[in-house]
């Protein structure tokens, strides 16, 4: 008798379920919900202002996603609720909300609900910036040996810069909440009635570490005396690992889903994260790279390295028993949109109208005739920053190689490649700092639809680059955990590795460098390189300087 | 008594006269009469095919402007011909070709209509490469001292390389061959009946220096034996400073030209050059340069210095009595041109045309409310490689400081400052070597449609821009010389200083530097400088190895 799973993957403007066959991975009805609040970065319902660079969500959005999709997938697959094993939910992060004791947010109660605070402070939340910079300034100052687990700095969309803000801005607010929860770990919570934290979000945003814990209470006093004891006080430091069954579902949340009482639930995940198991990764030394508007890279290993420049490494923050490492690109697709949108000719704009065709495919089709090095461009793909290995957001963009006779599709292309040439240094860097890196999978949008890419990827890194198989990784991940968390004796998985053996998935086609293109970008890389370093490890800090003159 | 001069204007495309008040400067009427031929870059009028870089015309057509041309002009203005005193010619410059000892063109012979290399070989024919690079080559070796009068490099589209060419390729007309002259030269000697030299092309584009005379015949001998004596045997060493008076119209040039038997004609001269004494420059320290598709630097002194990366060095090369500088910058309206036609995206098109301006106007208006600086944005001018200060074709293109907020204004303002940048770069090496630049005066094209880019110009280099005057600046400089052809005697002038005082123009509008830009200027000139130099001067040789890889 076959069993099942239901993976919810709740992202910034929807949440999304998928009912997944927990022997085979088949996928077998999904349903989408978009939250009708969205994004709040204007204004609360009742019309209150927000500030610059808030964004906020409401709660009340994530509880509905649960009421509508998990019946609709029920109905849709015709699966017994009697036959699903396991649930896995997987959450933008850090995504985060104050809550009293019981779990109630804060913005359901009266009171508050003309409170900004009080509402869920959406990930892309940037205005927590201020606290960011003490935050770094002070950890910098005293030492504090965690910081380099994050690359030497620190996000302002992460946890402890936006609950300082609200202690800032609302301290009356930041007396009443009991709790500052990730919607991770929230969801799981009402689904559950019990509260847990989970490693991923711990770990990558709440700079929770497994041997060593969170930074110590010393700390915390040293950026705001109120702040000495706000893990105890709002967070608690008891950290489950990723797979962990969180607890059952509720009566409650049986009558909201049609869920059975009793099934198991996973604990949280962070969306990105997920992506690991979803493309049947069980083992160290294969990097995930999720592309899309920017490129977000993954990776397990047995060994705990402070690399230079990643994200964050984190015992348990990918899958159970391995350290996840986490690195990125601030700029991808997005580049790739500045670039229609400012710089595309309107002839081609045209061509690829009268060829009944989009711009994107018209440009790659004059791409593809181009051999590698041959326009004699190259590009720094610093249009937003440098993420990874510079950490630095003051760097800017640089291309070099124009002539009159340079044509759009050569600068198309040189951006694109510049992208790859930032995901090989971020794969040196891992190596030079001792953790190996074998393999090479890619997911998210860019690697479904762009060949062309995927293949300058495999040639610019000389390693084969395989695709994740499902175009839902975040749900089927999470079904995955649910599977796990439910376990063999109710017909999951008791090792998540075979778990994700068993339902991940890949492509069949694997783009494999060609060795005389991989030659020519072994020279292109070398001179990215020198350019790397002498616009971004401080030779000529021009572009900090123009930064400062605008 | 009003006297007038006529001066004639040799384009690449076209011959255009004008005839001038001598006393006022007064423009009464022009001509303009299209090459028949054109440029001959594929075939011969017999249909011979010409090879790659070939571009050759026909002296005919520069006959049959003078017979159309300066009827018609005498005609429109109502002028008795026996009231004009003098004449001058300007010419494109290194254009040049095979005469017999009587001045008839090789072309002209039945006997060579089909043979490619009797015909004028046009400034922008630059099938002579392999010679001009085996030239560079010895002439370094050998360590030849007026190689730095010209930037340590000469062009292709010089007059030796040329001649070394024909002598390559066609032996037997070169022996036929009595007399290699430029174009400037052959037509006043049409007029004249008399063969002479100007000391502008012949410093300019033959190796000709007034103290030190051409190379030796021990160079030309190591270039090749044939050549030991080209310069007796083709040119002659006789070199007539500008303003020279040549001869006077013959009977025949009379009855083709309508012009009475005795007009005084001047030697002939390039027709950037001439451009200084139609902008009223009578002085040493006022640089002029022509703005069209690349910007030419024309500059009088008082002393003679080997300024780096400089095109040329000539005494009476300009006006007579100074010496002539010459430097230049490879890409300037072509820069633009680039822009418009590579990385102008749909929507400024179409706002262009709602506002039913042109994309270049669009362009303007929206560059105008940016602050300098304000862009973020450098840019390195060598799309078309560096002509002056570097004198390296192998150099391209660089911009820094892209973000995603970069708009296409934005980089089109960039491209327009790096010229400006390249035109300070220029300013500054002269007076690094000595050599005093004090005031700045625009000429061409851009100077007259573009007043954002003049008054960018004066904000970078500090200096106010004048704008020269006339429309036809060509043909009124050569006015200017067939007045002072002419003589005082005759109603025109002695001294050329006071010619160009009296007949030279510039126009009411001064850009005026904004004090508050140029100090932002002055910042972002040091970080072009860092660059240009990184780039340039061999720390960072990318561009070099990208354009191998190509």
């Amino acid at each position: 008798m076959a069993k099942y799973t239901i993976g919810i993957d709740y992202g910034t403007l929807s949440g999304r379920a998928l009912i997944v066959n927990a022997q085979t991975g088949e996928e077998l009805a999904a349903a989408v919900y978009e939250y009708p609040h969205g994004v709040m970065d204007e204004a609360l319902p009742c019309g209150k202002k927000l500030g610059r660079d808030w964004a906020l969500q409401h709660p009340q959005d994530y509880i509905d996603v649960l009421a509508v999709t998990v019946p609709e997938v029920l109905k849709k697959s015709g699966v017994d609720s009697a036959d699903v094993i396991g649930v896995g939910i997987d959450f933008t992060a850090c995504t985060i909300l104050p809550a009293t004791a019981d779990g109630t947010p804060l913005c359901f109660l009266d009171e508050y609900k003309s409170e900004p605070h009080a509402y869920v402070k959406l990930w892309k939340h940037h205005a927590a910036q201020a606290q960011a910079n003490r935050l770094n300034a002070i950890a910098e100052q005293r030492g504090e040996k965690w910081l380099q687990n994050y690359g030497g700095k620190i996000s302002s969309e992460w946890a402890i810069p936006k609950i300082w803000q609200l202690l800032d801005e609302a301290p009356e607010l930041y007396a009443k909440m009991d709790k500052y929860i990730e919607a991770a770990d929230w969801i799981v919570w009402q689904l559950t009635g019990v509260e847990t934290r989970n490693s991923c979000c711990a770990g990558y945003k709440a700079l929770w570490n497994k041997n060593t814990g969170f930074p110590s209470d010393d700390f915390f006093k040293a950026l705001d005396e109120r702040l000495e004891h706000v893990i105890d006080e709002k967070f608690g430091r008891d950290i489950l690992p990723l797979g962990t069954k969180a607890g059952e579902i509720t009566a409650e949340a049986a009558k909201l889903t049609g869920l059975k009482e009793g099934t198991a639930v996973a604990v949280g995940v962070i969306d990105a994260h997920i992506f690991i198991p979803a493309a049947g990764i069980g083992k160290e030394g294969e990097m995930l790279v999720i592309m899309g508007t920017s490129n977000c890279h993954m990776m397990m290993s047995e060994v705990e390295k402070q690399v230079q420049g990643i994200c964050g490494v984190v015992a348990d923050g990918i899958l159970p028993g391995l350290y996840g490492y986490e690195a990125g690109q601030g700029c991808v697709g997005d580049h790739f949109q500045w670039f229609i949108e400012n710089c595309l000719p309107k002839s081609y704009v045209d061509e690829a109208a009268a060829q009944g065709i989009s711009v994107h495919k018209l440009l790659r089709a004059k791409c593809e005739k181009q051999r590698p090095g041959e326009s004699g461009l190259l590009a720094l793909d610093w249009w937003n920053g440098n993420r990874s290995v510079l950490v630095d957001v003051d760097l800017t963009g640089m291309m070099v190689g124009m002539t009159l006779q340079t044509k759009p599709e050569e600068i198309y292309r040189a951006l694109i490649e510049a992208t790859a040439y930032g995901t090989r240094m971020i794969i040196e860097t891992f190596r030079e700092y001792g953790v190996p890196i074998e393999a090479f999978c890619a997911a998210g949008g860019i690697s479904q639809k762009d060949p062309m890419m995927m293949q300058i990827y495999a040639d610019v890194i000389k390693m084969p680059v395989r695709i994740a198989g499902s175009e839902q990784g975040g749900a089927l991940g999470s079904a995955i955990f649910g599977a796990f968390a439910a376990g063999s004796a109710r017909g999951g998985y008791d090792d998540i590795f075979e778990a994700a053996k068993a339902m991940g998935k890949v492509k069949d086609t694997v783009y494999v460098p060609n060795e005389e293109n991989a030659a020519v970008y072994d020279k292109l890389f070398e001179e990215y390189k020198i350019l790397h370093d002498y616009f971004g490890r401080g030779a000529n800090d021009v572009m900090k300087r123009l930064k400062a003159l605008k």
